[in-house]
């Protein structure tokens, strides 16, 4: 547990720099006195790829390097054209920084909304690889704009890429009380990709013998997650499979107000980097109507990378305390949302 | 409309072969005396992968090609590796007779249970793209087995193929009466696919001015499909996130013991299939506990493919008439069912 934190912080677009101001309101209210938090801001995202063409440099890496970890708010703007941040920001900064353990926990607190029927129990935690896959960028265009082109994207898995994430949520499956890990991908179809998840997964779990296992095919697990989540208590994926469903799980546990998630290098060579699943919303943006929620509980997943787990289980009990009154009271601004969560975790 | 009709019918494994006599017995009742049923039974799936070590010969895709289409069960049995049966027999299938649109329907009928909260309103078709993208088989593996192992998965988009399938959709949407086309793909990190479906779909787009169209990513459309699926009218979308949609879309609407599919050669060059788009449920085989709901529902596709809209309808009003009064009846068989719908098409 470090006694000081060095974070970068990047509110980005639309209502990334609302929510990210009231998590760091959270994050200084929570912290002990004797743990001195710093923090820097950078201007990444649409204003500064207008004024400079820039989405993130090998400078900005190198100063981002120098940090504990990373707060970001969210990034994207409809005046930027599709992709372009995406791959020249969030997914650069994922593969420069080797974040290949994307960690998305899905609980549905008491309280809240979902869109099931029978508020069903749903406590699982989601274990995307974060840098192989189809999200490498491989694969190209030919005869662009022709009636003959032919576009490819080449989904990318090596044996390294997949032992280590498959190791990490085996890992993850044994400290908690259920021990259960399924793995979810499409074997019988993508089956070169399919042959090397499951088999790296058969041989790492002869280590675990306490770990219950199990295999579903990714269109099966959509089904199950919305008619049986409460089968799941880790599940390992893909990093496409594992986008898809965890909003998918976002959804059915409370919405993407509420869902946090972590970009992690769980070797410390490069700082993590902890967001909210959602974007940056343009529509209600600078309106004060954001949850922050989302953006304060990937604070809590922050705290407990950096050995703060006391600080992190208080965030969490706040957020949870909110949530549970939230019918209760008339609607609050995102600044009062923060404020309150701020005023439980110092109390 | 054809005033005879020569079907290959696969009854395959599991309660493949229940199903589908039900869904026949539904075909013969339903059919005007005036239009001649022939039927020719084969015996693909498991046990003839056990026995002969064959799926789907280019001798069985000659004899296939004589019938005005094909009626399917359920294939595949976990005494055959995961992708032989898949690979091997049903894509091989979708490939040599070139069915490129799979026509998915989605309609929550009165009456039926939805694990969605407050009933609400769906009635969509995904049209999912049946011949390319990540299914095509292309990709490899190197130093198998070993820590070095890479293993890839190719996604082949062509101009051709997405513009023959868009044009596809639109002309569906435009025959309905909602007109509207929502386009899901996930063009902000598959950039070159992204781009050629986001492009072609655009143009087609000019030649539909009725047509009201939009753009979801796959990630984001799962959201909507639990928290909002009344939104959708016709969706299109590529081969493997159709595969994943569907099969939420069918868990919302009333799960997969009512999801009916085609898979479609709109040319006419080959004969199209009509399949249930449930598995073959080994676990529940010749217990007489299957629904055959969704292969009969498969078979009123069929009969609209060739031209029997009215037969269609019928078929397709019995099983709502059917779903809507289960509640209040004690538990049937699959054959009671059969017979309940065969007597409701016939009367
Ligand atoms: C914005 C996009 C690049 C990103 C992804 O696809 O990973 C997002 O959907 C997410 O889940 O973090
Ligand atoms: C069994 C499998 C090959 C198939 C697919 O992935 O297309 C199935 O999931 C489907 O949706 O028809």
């Amino acid at each position: 547990m470090s006694r000081s934190i060095n974070l970068a912080v990047i509110p980005g677009d639309g209502i990334g720099q609302e929510v990210v101001a009231e998590g760091l309101k959270v994050l200084s209210a929570v912290l002990p006195q004797d743990v001195k938090l710093e923090t820097k801001d950078y201007d990444f995202g649409a204003k500064r790829y207008h004024a400079t063409g820039e989405t993130l440099t090998d400078t900005d890496l190198a100063e981002l390097k120098r940090h504990d970890a990373i707060l970001l708010g969210a990034i994207g703007d409809p005046s930027v054209p599709s992709g372009v941040l995406e791959r020249g920001f969030l997914l650069k900064l994922r593969f420069a920084f080797d974040h290949h353990v994307n960690l998305r926990p899905s609980k549905l607190l008491p309280g809240v909304a979902t869109p099931l029927a029978g508020q069903p129990a749903i406590d699982f935690v989601v274990v995307r690889e974060g840098t192989e896959g189809p999200y490498t960028g491989n694969g190209g265009t030919i005869r662009k704009g022709t009636p003959h082109e032919v576009a490819t994207e080449v989904s990318v898995n090596t044996a390294f890429g997949v032992e280590r994430v498959v190791r990490d949520a085996f890992a993850r499956a044994q400290a908690r009380p259920r021990k259960k890990l399924t793995l979810v991908h499409k074997n019988n179809v993508l089956t070169f990709a399919g042959h090397l998840w499951t088999n790296v997964f058969t041989k790492v779990a002869e280590e675990y013998p306490e770990v219950t296992t199990d295999y579903i095919h990714v269109d099966a697990a959509t089904i199950y997650l919305v008619t049986d989540p409460a089968r799941f208590d880790v599940i390992v994926t893909d990093n496409l499979f594992g986008d898809i469903i965890t909003d998918l799980a976002a959804a059915v546990s409370g919405g993407i107000g509420v869902a946090a998630s972590g970009n992690i290098n769980p070797s410390g060579e490069f700082p993590s980097m902890f967001e909210p699943v959602h974007g940056s919303a343009p529509d209600i943006a600078g309106q004060g109507k954001a949850d922050p929620s989302a953006t304060v509980l990937s604070v809590a997943l922050l705290l407990r990378h950096l050995g703060h787990d006391a600080e992190a289980a208080r965030i969490e009990e706040a957020v949870s305390a909110d949530l549970a009154q939230r019918g209760a009271l008339p609607a609050r601004s995102t600044s009062e949302i923060g404020d309150a969560l701020a005023a439980r975790v110092a109390g």
